[in-house]
């Protein structure tokens, strides 16, 4: 059997790869008693009168549902909300795996950003926090902004930060190896979507001054007539000089070039046309922009992927367990740039100055340091930033 | 510690009585790249092609949403979905033990019907089927009416046909041991809201045709002026000799008594003017419409209550799991009256001939043969109605 065949019939089999499962004994009337009627009473009496006392006496402290429409999932794109019920429990699995976080999916049954953000709303009592996954741009900026103006638990969109978050940390890294400041770096980032916007904003909270962003038009510049509104705040946010012109022509000098497009759109050429010690991070699945033996006959001296079998995988795992463990630790009511960056700088450190090589910028996705690393640097960025409604007891 | 201080330890040492856990194994990149990506697009796209495969590659043939509006909670009232989730997770902690069903609680912040039905509507991809809990009457009646006509999994609203299918299982067994039929006994019925409603069609459902339903107005009737819709269906289902007054009218020569209302609204003098070998059952939590002890004075041959501590407890724990353990197996599509009387009379036959006492006409609770002799009885039904998706693998 081939990969395809063998996780086909290992779904056939688990048929579901999560379980809801009881923590409490039953197997006495007094146990019944005591986890349900009568004595369940007193639990429920105790948070109608403090609501916070939810977080002490259900599971919302641990519960983060995991929420799509299916609209764009994987390289799959738009395949419905059944369709991306494996990747949701998946990323369900990981969550525990990694964060020993309770993810739930929901898959919702509308495109509608005005439907997704109600539902959600109504049903964020039972929840500590909301990860949504896999919704297309632009629509999912607004679903995540609305959410997170209008409630008080973590809103995170993996897709954006969850890769914003592992590429910067790779960029931490990469930086010490070459010896570059942010301050003084080009960064060139193809694909203007969900996950190329907010890297751009992240790379700027990183102190990144001169970015070029671009989509399938080019470098992204203020005086193009857009129609989609993240892309108009992009191009004010980016392109100081006013570059005009393709990929092709962002690369030229450029310190550090961010895929997030699609397979071999970067030549040998291109690479080669880049600043001294160039970074490469191509992150297409399965083909990426450039094949790392390309990419490193072009000059590149630093190169990831989002592939496991090239060094330096750019995977999501890395972030986004650690960063809700971190979040619901402290009860946080939201995860802001502060706690982001404090993620990415956690990763980063994982690799200490001695292990720290070309092909080792960024932990193995196996690697249980990482996501109580990220936990507590999120917990204490948190509390730095006044967000957090607890005190972190496990440090 | 009494109880109350137990119970409320209890749950703070609990913080939550489920968690959601990962059925596959996760140790190795291998088991990342099938669990996750890339092999999980294989089934994504199998489920892509038919939506039917979700229930053979997902969690989804198991998953039953157990959705409140924190309405109706227990004998609470209107606490709102927070501090209604003590009372969910016990629920999903008792599907789990006695049906191995996998229940996730969603607690809904809104009362409006039409937002609840939206919101049920819109995440039912992710469930195999929903079970409405604790939500007040008469919008529970809309909410799952419409639910039933627009969605194609079970929906099920255990305050009303848990509770009158474990009470029509207790009168199948009530009148052997009084030797009476269906069809030849009046029933009274009080406390007109869901429980109520839902027992008294099913009544009529076993074959008796004399029903009168009480409220705190007294018996309805079809010439009552009412503002509730329900009401006025079920004055016209019930009452054949149109007969008024109160409660007590209503019980003189009467078979027998069923309360869903208010503590110690019965009398044993209304029990003495009941026909000979009267049936009670007094629900009424935690003090009964009438205490045994004075029903027995009045004449009273079997008696029942909602409590554990005296003989013939009426438990909804008796029936939803089983319940939706059978739907769930053959995938009905819905959970219609016939599988609802097929599943009291599994509950009924439980306890033999033999076995059949005035103090022991229902099974215990922790009785392990019911949820499965239901399952069973409810999938054939299905069956037998057509609205199953899947043959019984189980028979």
């Amino acid at each position: 059997m081939d990969r395809k065949e063998k996780a086909m019939a290992l779904h056939r089999e688990w048929k579901g790869k999560i379980e809801v499962t009881s923590t409490v004994p039953l197997e006495t009337r007094k146990d019944l008693s005591l986890a349900y009627t009568p004595g369940v009473a007193e639990p429920c009496l105790e948070i109608a009168k403090n609501k916070e006392e939810a977080y002490n006496l259900t599971r919302k402290w641990n519960l983060v549902a995991v929420v799509t429409d299916g609209s764009a999932v994987l390289g799959l794109g738009d395949i419905g909300p059944e369709a991306a019920m494996p990747v949701m429990e998946g990323k369900c699995v990981l969550f525990k795996n990694f964060g020993n976080v309770d993810g739930f999916p929901i898959c919702l049954d509308t495109k509608d950003p005005e439907k997704i953000v109600e539902t959600i709303k109504l049903m964020s009592p039972t929840f500590g926090g909301i990860n949504l996954e896999d919704i297309s741009a632009p629509r999912c900026f607004e679903i995540e902004e609305r959410l997170k103006a209008e409630l008080d638990i973590p809103i995170f969109h993996d897709d954006q930060h969850g890769t914003a978050i592992v590429v910067v940390a790779g960029i931490i890294n990469a930086l010490k190896l070459v010896n570059k400041r942010a301050e003084e770096i080009t960064v060139v980032i193809n694909g203007a979507g969900a996950a190329g916007t907010a890297i751009a904003k992240m790379v700027l909270n990183l102190g990144v001054t001169d970015i070029l962003l671009c989509d399938r038009q080019g470098i992204l510049h203020r005086e193009s007539p857009f129609t989609d509104p993240s892309k108009a705040e992009m191009a004010k946010k980016t392109n100081h000089h006013k570059k005009q012109g393709t990929l092709k022509d962002a690369m030229v000098g450029a310190d550090i070039f961010i895929g997030v497009s699609a397979p071999e759109v970067v030549t040998e050429e291109m690479v080669r046309s880049m600043n001294k010690d160039a970074i490469v991070f191509a992150m297409a699945n399965p083909v990426p922009e450039v094949m790392p033996d390309i990419a490193k006959k072009g000059g590149a001296k630093v190169i990831g992927t989002g592939r496991s079998d090239f060094p330096n995988q750019i995977n999501n795992v890395l972030a986004f367990p650690g960063v809700f463990r971190g979040a619901l630790d402290v009860r946080a009511k939201e995860i802001n740039e502060e706690m982001k960056l404090a993620a990415a700088r956690a990763i980063a450190e994982v690799i200490n100055e001695e292990e720290l090589t070309e092909t080792y910028i960024l932990p193995d996705a196996f690697d249980l340091r990482v996501a109580d690393h990220i936990a507590k640097a999120v917990a204490r960025a948190a509390i730095n930033t006044g967000v957090n409604r607890l005190k972190n007891t496990k440090e």
